[in-house]
């Protein structure tokens, strides 16, 4: 299987917070923390916990970038 | 200045393709790659380069999370 | 009324789940299943409920490809 | 600090109703309104609270467009 | 016809830009000026042209929100 | 292998156009058609082409509702 998503961040969970319809999962990814917010349907389906290794997948629409060497252009 | 946005990867560019609308802006963030296609004018008035230290910045909400346990979910 | 919104796919709700803030909406759509978190807000402006016929609408940035070819690219 | 991001629009908090994951805040932009779903966690970590002058941030990606001239195209 | 779209922002064509895939589309809104990246093919079956009257979009999910109180949280 | 992706549906693609930084992936899903707007790079490295079988992945949080009965919401 091969997947259009450029960006791909090896993680492991570290909380997930389940509300009635979302679900946010914090992650772990190198020296950085990731959070994302999830169908609570999903996070089930995953079955994720604390502690297990994941993937972060981002599309590549989605990344903003950001400079500090300036004001807010 | 503080942002809503949890997602927050420092990174250094690799390569910024422009084409007349989009860039395509790839990164290395720790051991990982990621790949940004924002607009050429961002591109051109962060005067993004090869070799910059930047921000990749993702919203919660634009992060999947995919596991290697079983069968495509 | 025009939209650029490229991707509009008919379909039958078949549930909403309602958080304090979100709600996830499920659809039927063809053979495949559907599903969106929207506003809890916006469900409830849109009177959405089970068997109701909608569209859903994705815009092209959001759509990711997947192949079945190979190993994970 | 210098962001990719092209669309910046100051407004008001209006309200923030918050969920176990998710949370909704409202925004008085101009003479329009405006909704972002955001974590719980983005919520309290700016203290967003009524009346709260705050910038709404949208990637360019992330823009439809409408027209009104003409039938759904 | 009721969109779940929480975001509608009447603006104003100042720009088109047109690549071969995508179309940088800027508009005034307000005081403000926004940008949209969508398909060429959506500004072109939408006729956009400088000094047209949109509406622009954006999914509440798709909503950063900054403030100007403190450093980056 | 299992994805936090609600959202996938099987399609054939139709065209493929690509710009410098951009591509635009077109397909025949069911009865109706999708467009991606994708990194050009994804594209080349998925191989897509005309006649190809592909999967299309939506989160969630991408996906928008349009209800028949009413005005503009």
């Amino acid at each position: 299987m091969a997947l259009s998503t450029r960006n791909r961040l090896r993680g492991r969970v570290t909380s997930v917070v389940k509300g009635e319809a979302a679900a946010k999962v914090s992650l772990d990814v190198g020296d950085s923390t990731m959070v994302a917010l999830i169908t609570r349907e999903s996070a089930e389906e995953l079955g994720l916990s604390e502690g297990q290794e994941v993937v972060a997948l981002v599309k590549a629409t989605d990344v903003m970038i950001m400079t500090e060497d300036g004001g807010l252009a």
